[in-house]
């Protein structure tokens, strides 16, 4: 694979790149993660999302446990080319669930009156969502 | 100032949380930068966004040079505490910009064909921007 558009890519001192996950339509931001250069390959050519877990240490293939799939529509690059953009389309529940406390976006937690409030409903029970 | 709130965000290793700005209304992502605890201090007390600059290593309140100020309307964190995302109103242009290039979004590569390719217009020149 010619692999110029990868290397365009400023990865950063762990050898990864921050990527946001946006939903194609709501224009909903669901998640925050990284990829590292097989992760972000392996997105392009299976046009599913694959993140690098930094707990786990190894690729994750978003939705692998809980089948909540992203579908990837677009890939954007910064102007600084240090940050990546996915339009996706959050499969495997209606609405998507992107987050794994079974929210549609991981952004559930709101700032109001010096407090951290969630404020989006949980759509599907973890414990469900992870057997 | 009670900063239980500060203190509930897992700050990186720099001190510094990365944070996602988002246009209210249209939803699109603007700009991708990182803040310290005063940065995030700052914003929540003025209402717009002040960063931090990790190349010059300073407080960076958005637009203090080219005058497109964010106006923050929604404070947001993530499930592991460690993203934060911004809902702001892009101040001093119609449209707004946020990228320093000149145009609306810092996301303006699209991945084509395993090329990045710029698909969104300047609206100013970055010459008139910043004198």
């Amino acid at each position: 694979m010619d692999a110029t558009w990868l290397d365009a890519i400023k990865w950063d001192r762990d050898g990864l790149v921050p990527v946001i996950a946006q939903e194609v339509g709501s224009n909903d931001v669901l998640m925050f993660a990284f990829m590292n250069r097989e992760a972000l390959a392996r997105t392009v050519e299976t046009q599913r999302a694959v993140y690098w877990s930094r707990s786990r240490a190894r690729l994750w293939h978003k939705g692998e446990e809980s089948g909540h799939v992203q579908q990837v529509h677009d890939i954007r690059l910064d102007c600084d080319n240090d940050v990546v953009l996915l339009k996706v389309k959050q499969l495997g529940h209606e609405p998507g669930i992107a987050c794994h406390t079974g929210r549609h976006s991981c952004f559930f937690q709101q700032l109001e009156d010096g407090q951290w409030k969630a404020v989006e409903p949980v759509l599907k029970d973890p414990g469900r969502i992870y057997k």
